[in-house]
């Protein structure tokens, strides 16, 4: 396991320099490694939010379909794994010289790690392991993706989506990041977007929409009447959980997107960012609940985790500069508006099987503008990086998804999804032993 | 994200007064931010514990009010966020000058955090980030709340009980807490709770024994003859999940408490609380599953459950002090009383559907006692502290219940409890798709 | 793992300089405490693979044998935990003075924990806390325990399997763990088994495999024409929670085994371990969805979930070693061989009711060969490190069946396995609401 343990001389040659060095004012190493101890516990928190988005989208899907949605989401969130390491990191990080190890060719080569041991003078003292950054970021691309698998579901095929996931994680996700965290264009013109309610949130919700459009709506959702049917979830208590875990996770999505630990003022900004993301779920949740009490005399459990979510996504363009008071206000507002978006959805009869939507593209885009408010972003420095996204990501993934159509076909056949694609396309059911009511 | 990635030299202008200052024998900054990063650890910990309970309580309740205990939950969850920040936190550490922003009085002010960027002369250094300690004791006053939604599940009104939560994370559990841990006159005293046997866990039992009383038991649990009846819960890998998940949260809620991990005596001691806490839910499981193997030939998986959180909230008064072995005999005590409690409440016809009163009041006393064997607390002081918390809190919280009951009435009326709180009280069902049995 | 603890005069020599040195500038206590951090960190995550065993279990058996799986994995963790504090710690770590309370003799000893407030001077200033470096060993045998639960399955009785889990833990897996991690000849060997592809993941799977031969299948598996049944699990959704949180724990699980983050070196190592153990996990998953898929036409869900599994067994003898691509290849080698070997053993009618023994055991052998290709083992030694662990577990866990089968019966009678094991040997079902299909 450990090897230097057995080999306690050459331990001692090893800590030799290193003590030498700190009698002279050895270079403080400790920065280094807790920040690299931020990225790995961000990145293990983020990693967990996969779990979320699988849970959460597996009880808000009819029973029928279950098995292919969880199917579905630890499969992109492995390709993801992968794409994102064979040409993602680097596509969205040209500008560093770190670690590229170039087989692919300048843009398109996989990333490689420091190598094993790596010596104090031949780290980047002033900032964190390469391989931590790496693993913190790649989770990102995965959340994503799971958030077009959450509209989607009941109806798409496995393969093309995956496919689609290719190119979203592996190029499209990765080219507009850079616009922003690669160091390009959006940063110098002095967009602000901490932790992604744009960059991640509304990237996945634009390639949603894109989608929910190619797609067309679940058989039966909109009758004739013009009214939505309700197609309700099949496990609560699984998107309850996926809701938890989710919220769980984003503390490391925001949190660690501070990118730093290793001074007094940088653990006490992520201090600050946990209890504004924690405030921001809070009260997402509690507006959502408050106002489906008061619009429709009943509270309603669905909205109110979607609320929480909403101002999770609201508070992650900017989770450091608002007080508890700003971060509550923000998160409300997240709340609110999903409630009014979901049924604005169904009106416009656009099916987004979870709220997803609403969730992360509206919500983000308040979110975004909400740094206005306590950040020092302009508004129409915002609203330009929102409109970059949205086309960029939006326009590419329709196209995509009228490629994916028109050569293998996006959807189900209709006797497919009435039985439910369990049956269908995996041949399996998540819950064999219950009868179906 | 990355900004340093985009401003090298900003950051070389960062690092030049760090460097600058680590030559003439800088204030050493690192035990500020390993005792911050304990609290932010130990908070997402605690964090997850909510998931836990609900998770637990969805589980054990039967499947027609599953989506109602869910939303209760979540809902007490964010509301418990909101409330101790708005009121609790200022209450419940008056001492401290930090932090109160002031704009609701001297009590009733609202919690700021520190500015962003802090400086590390401005920092406490021997000590950790403010906004990481409030984030911590957030997540321990809503695990109070959690344990009431527990016991009065299947009954009990959504409104009357969230405004019960209110009350009581705003302004109960932080007014008793402030008598111990803010530093007043039972800490003066020499009573001990290191992490809150029954600072939390009694408090909430307390709490929750009052609502049962008023509340009366769920229609048909103790018929004419004066048997009980069973209503066993709906989902046993749910409650199980949920169990997992409190230990796991438990680990951060006694490590946590711990409050340092700056030194290595502190982080020995951290090291120390999680072998004995992890031992004693062990135990804990181990003896109920063997008394209910003995006492009714079969072993009782729900017991065992509650065994295990029975040894958790056991250990919590004092999970340094013990050897492993104390540790051991303390939680398997803990699982004991568990088997023998439950069925005592059900003879004095207390409803309590989860078990949370066996749980987190009784082993709560037990715990709270059983510092006197390796702590330095005396038995009259730990009684006292009992009993102090044990008047307070049932007083308090029986009037509040009988306010409530007057007002606006706190129990469902009986077709929407034999129907189930889900469709009577919210519309909606956790598992629409499967038949009932 | 710790071959420090076995020589504890190398390291007193190793120390030397160390501490003389830091006499004229305070030693620095940083690298224990994160070490010890490191430990603890690693513990929790890995304590999690508790509850992802549970899940997975869960889902992977019928809805009648559900609450049997919870309580048998509730059971054996707590049991783990008990006997390796009994036992176990001290058998497998023998040469360490350190922190032996003695009062069972020489081996059998009960660990001890550090003292309360340990001084900075009495520390292992070169390592760690021995309590953390507990938690986290007692972690490791706790999910060796965990693998036989799920191939015995819907079979076996409680009382026979915990007695089983009693000796495997308290000695079997302690006396072989021995032989690498506590400096045995193993060790000495060069054998190479950076987190336990063998030492933990085969063992659980011999000790499975000698188990399910004696067991025998389950009733109806292996139909008289020869071929299998299926028999598919009761909550896909579940299993595939539980995968997640296995992915989520083996973090802790490889990362942790670096047992030291105190140095550049140490943390950067960590986090290029994350990042292998994340894409092994990821390809293995795409290889079985992939081979599935080109195989059966239809992707399998378990099959990509165990494929999951797999490539984290095969990536744990050498997650730091290898490049990010040689963990992809290593990892979907891992995913093919669950493909595979779950119908070869149905061939042999050996009945592996969630698939362990593939994951664990084949997978397991895979990756203690794959150090070759990456780490300083040869083969020779990499096979006879295999051989040993596989002759010494699978013989004395086949002694072991024999005797409970002759003194008490391992196998419930046919129609409790007819009824399902929940009402027999319980008295209660996991899922009571709701109506089987």
């Amino acid at each position: 396991m450990n090897l230097m343990k057995v080999l306690p001389l050459a331990a001692a040659v090893t800590l030799a320099p290193t003590l030498g060095l700190a009698q002279e004012a050895a270079p403080d190493t400790t920065p280094y490694i807790l920040t690299t101890l931020l990225f790995l516990m961000g990145g293990f928190l983020v990693f967990w939010m996969a779990a979320g988005f699988a849970m959460l989208e597996a009880g808000l899907v009819r029973s029928k379909n279950v098995a292919m949605q969880l199917t579905k989401n630890i499969a992109l969130f492995s390709i993801a794994s992968i794409m994102y390491w064979l040409i993602g990191f680097n596509l969205m990080y040209p500008g560093d010289g770190w670690a590229i190890s170039g087989w692919l060719g300048p843009f398109f080569s996989a990333t490689s790690l420091e190598p094993v041991g790596l010596a104090a003078e031949d780290a980047a003292l002033d900032y964190a392991s390469v391989g931590s950054d790496f693993f913190f970021q790649l989770m990102f691309v995965a959340a994503t993706a799971s958030i077009v698998s959450g509209t989607l579901a009941e109806r798409i095929k496995l393969w093309p989506f995956l496919i689609f996931v290719v190119v979203l994680t592996g190029i499209l996700y990765p080219i507009s990041g850079s616009w922003q965290w690669g160091g390009g264009w959006l940063s110098e013109k002095g967009f602000s977007d901490f932790a992604g309610s744009t960059i991640v949130h509304s990237v996945g919700g634009w390639a949603a929409l894109a989608g929910a459009l190619i797609l067309g709506p679940r058989i039966g959702k909109y009758n004739k009447d013009g009214k939505t049917v309700p197609m309700p979830g099949s496990n609560l208590a699984l998107a309850t959980l996926g809701t938890f875990i989710l919220w769980l996770g984003w503390f490391g999505f925001n949190g660690g997107s501070q990118l730093a630990m290793g001074t007094v003022g940088d653990v006490t900004d992520v201090s600050r960012i946990f209890a504004n993301t924690n405030m921001a779920a809070a009260s997402g949740a509690v507006a959502a609940l408050l106002l489906t009490q008061v619009l429709y005399k009943k509270p309603d459990l669905t909205m109110t985790l979607n609320g929480a979510l909403a101002g999770l996504v609201s508070i992650t363009a900017e989770p450091l500069a608002p007080t508890l008071f700003g971060s509550l206000w923000i998160g409300a507002v997240g709340g609110v508006i999903v409630v009014f978006a979901v049924p604005f959805l169904d009106k416009m009869k656009i099916d987004d099987v979870v709220g997803a939507i609403p969730v992360h593209l509206f919500a983000g885009i308040w979110g975004t503008i909400a740094v206005v408010f306590y950040g020092d972003a302009s508004f129409g420095t915002q609203l330009m990086g929102i409109i970059a996204y949205g086309v960029f990501t939006f326009v590419a993934s329709l196209v995509l998804w009228l490629i994916l159509k028109a050569a293998v076909g996006i959807r189900v056949d209709a006797e497919a999804e009435i039985n439910g694609l369990d049956m269908a396309e995996l041949g399996m059911e998540a819950y064999p032993d219950f009868s179906k009511g």
